[in-house]
C-alpha cells in the first residue's frame, strides 16, 4: 500500500510533511508528555501553539490589525446562518452574488434569519460564468454583499475582488491560501478548513472589528462573533487538533516561500491541467468561461459519458483517487488545492492523455 | 521523554491503543491511500466508520430505536443555545436544576432564548451537594427539564437519573459512558466529546425523535437537530477524524466489557481515590457531600493553599499531570475519566501518601 494523489474536493488531501510531523508527535507533543489531543486548551503549551498558528495566518495573508482572527466551529455552513444573525436586521436587505452551488446554499439558510436579495445569478447559465457586473442589482445600504470567491463545485472562480459599496463577505473555503489577498477589501472573510486550512471541524473567520459591534438581535454568546472575537476563540473547548493541524500547515506553506509561491504553483498546476483537457480536440471538455475557470477545482466531462466508469477504475488503479465529479455537475472534477504537488497534475495529465489514446 | 498520567479535565487523556492506532494508520487508512482526515465524509469507507461507531454507540448505551443519535460540531456550549431554540418557544417556561459551574453556563445561553426558570439550585451551599427533591420548584408542562449529571469543576454528580414529568434534558458531557444510562428517561443527552467519547470538536447528541417535531421558531437549518438527523449528521463536512477517532474508543470500551466493566473501574478508581482523601486526617479535603461525589472529576484541596505550588511541582515530576484545579474552586481536581487506568490513581494516591509524610 502507498498514498496515492487525493483529488478530493473536501475533505482533501494534507501536505504530506504536515501529516508524518503529526504522526511522529501523535503520542508526546512538545515534552508534554501526552498528545495535543489530550491537553487542556487553556495551557501554556496549547495557547502558544493557538496563537502561534494566528500570527503565521496573520503574516501570510497579510491580515490587518483592525481586523480579527478567529478558530471556530461549525464549518462554511454554520457561517452561512451566524453571518445574517450577527451583521442583518431581521428585516435588513442582504444582497447576495449566486455564481454557484454554495452561493444557492448560503442564501437558502439566510432567509430564515434575514431579508435576502439576490443580486445577480449565473443559474441561467448553469453556473458556468460570473454575471456581468453591470447587471448586479446592489444596494449600498445593504447589511453586507455576499459572495463565492470559488465555487467548489462548478469550477467557477473571481479572479479580481469585487468592487462594492457595502461590506463585502466572502466564502472562501476553497481558494484562501492558495493566493495573495487583499483582506482590507472585505468586511469579513470565512473559509471550512478542508480544503486549504486543515481538517473538517475548524473554520476560520477574519472579521473587521467594526462589523463585531454591530448587535441586531438578541443571540446566545456562543452564536456571537464578538464573544467569540473577546475570548480569543476559546469562548468554549476549541477544536485543539485541528487547529494545531492548521497552525503546521500555515507553517508549511511560509517554508514553501507564503502565497506568492503558492499562487505561481497552482497558477501552473491549473494551466497545465485546462491545457490538458482544451487540447485533447474535444475528447475533454470544461464548461466554465475561460475568464473565471477556477485554480482549485477543475470540473471536466468526457465527450462521452459511458466512459465514465472505465475512466475512473483505472484512474484509481494508477493511483489518481477522488476523481468523481459532483452529482450536481457529473462528469470528473479535480480538486488541486495547495497540498496537491505539481507531480500529481502531471500524473493526471498523462493519464487523461494515455486514456484517451487508449480509448479514443 | 514518555507519557505521564493525565488528570486534565478536558480536552483529556485518550486510552493509549486508541492513538496508537490512529497514529498506526495515520498516512494511510484502510488501504484507501489516503489518511482518514483526507477522505470525502460522503465516500464509502468513511460513510461505513462512521455508521459502525454510531452502532457501537447505541450498543453501549443500549439506545433505543425511537431516538435519533448525532455526531455534531460547536461543543456542549452551543447545545446550551440550541436546546432552548429547537425545543421551547421563546416564552415558554424551561426548567433548570444548578449543581456548578456548567448549569449556570447553560442558563446564560439558554436566556437569550427562551424563558428560563432556575427550579434548584446549589449554589447557595457553594456547589458542594444537590438540593433537596421536595425543595425542587417544577412545572410539569414546562418545554424540558435540563440538568448536569456531573459537574466538572464542582465535581457533584447525581447517582440517580431525577424522576420529573417534563422532558429531561442532561448535559453529560463528563459522565457519558462511564457507567451504564437508562436513555429511555431523557428528552435529549448531549455530551462535548472531549472528556470520555474523543477529541475536542465533536458533540454527541442523542434526542427522543418526537421532540424534533418540535419547531418553535424559524431556524436555520444548520442550528436544526430535525435536519441534522434527516441528514445523518452529514448536513454540512462533519469532524471526520473526530468521529473516527470517537469510534475508536466505542470499540476500546467494547472490548474492556462495555459500560458494566467500565462503571466498575470508575467506582474502584474513585473509591481509592477519596479514600486516599478522607484517610488523610484533613491533610487533603473533598468538600462535596459524599452522596454526591463525582466518580469523574475530584476537587481537593490541602489544609495548607501555601503547599499547593510545591504539590503541582512535585506531581508533575512524577508524572501526574493536569492537577491544577479550575479557578473556581482553586486547589487540586483529578480528573479520571474512562481513559484514566486504576494504575494512574494508584501513582496519585501513593504520591499524595507520599507529599503528606514529607510536608506533613
Amino acid at each position: 500500500m502507498s498514498r496515492g494523489f487525493n483529488f478530493s474536493a473536501g475533505p482533501a488531501a494534507l501536505p504530506e510533511p504536515v501529516l508524518l510531523q503529526a504522526r511522529e508527535e501523535l503520542l508526546e507533543w512538545q515534552g508534554e508528555r501526552a498528545s495535543v489531543m489530550e491537553l487542556s486548551h487553556r495551557g501554556k503549551a496549547f495557547v502558544a501553539a493557538a496563537l502561534r498558528a494566528e500570527h503565521d495566518l496573520r503574516r501570510l495573508l497579510a491580515v490587518p490589525d483592525e481586523y480579527a482572527v478567529l478558530f471556530l466551529q461549525g464549518g462554511a455552513t454554520q457561517q452561512f446562518a451566524l453571518i445574517p444573525m450577527n451583521l442583518a436586521a431581521p428585516d435588513q436587505r442582504a444582497d447576495y452574488l449566486v455564481t454557484g452551488h454554495w452561493g444557492e446554499k448560503a442564501i437558502a439558510e439566510a432567509q430564515a434569519v434575514t431579508r435576502v436579495h439576490v443580486a445577480a445569478s449565473s443559474s441561467a447559465a448553469g453556473h458556468t460564468r460570473i454575471p456581468d457586473r453591470a447587471d448586479w442589482d446592489l444596494d449600498p445600504t445593504a447589511a453586507y454583499v455576499h459572495y463565492t470567491p470559488n465555487e467548489t463545485i462548478h469550477g467557477v472562480e473571481f479572479h479580481q475582488v469585487p468592487e462594492v459599496e457595502a461590506p463585502l463577505v466572502a466564502d472562501a473555503s476553497s481558494t484562501i491560501l492558495s493566493r495573495e489577498l487583499d483582506v482590507s477589501r472585505f468586511g469579513l472573510i470565512y473559509a471550512g478548513a478542508q480544503k486549504n486550512i486543515g481538517p473538517a471541524g475548524l473554520t476560520v473567520v477574519i472579521v473587521r472589528r467594526d462589523l463585531l459591534e454591530r448587535s441586531p438581535r438578541p443571540l446566545p454568546k456562543i452564536l456571537t462573533y464578538a464573544a467569540h472575537a473577546a475570548n480569543s476563540s476559546m469562548l468554549n473547548t476549541p477544536p485543539t487538533f485541528a487547529w494545531y493541524l492548521a497552525g503546521l500547515v500555515f507553517e508549511w506553506i511560509r517554508q514553501l516561500g507564503g502565497l506568492v509561491a503558492m499562487a505561481e504553483r497552482n497558477r501552473a498546476k491549473a494551466q497545465a491541467l485546462y491545457a490538458a483537457i482544451d487540447g485533447s480536440g474535444g475528447y475533454y471538455r470544461n464548461p466554465v468561461d475561460p475568464a473565471c475557470r477556477s485554480w482549485m477545482n477543475v470540473p471536466f466531462m468526457l465527450h462521452d459519458a459511458a466512459l465514465d466508469a472505465a475512466f475512473l477504475t483505472q484512474a484509481e488503479a494508477a493511483g489518481l483517487l477522488g476523481l468523481k465529479g459532483h452529482r450536481a455537475v457529473g462528469g470528473m472534477r479535480a480538486s488541486i488545492y495547495n497540498a496537491m504537488p505539481p507531480e500529481g497534475v502531471a500524473a493526471l495529465c498523462d493519464f487523461m492523455r494515455d486514456f484517451q489514446r487508449r480509448h479514443g
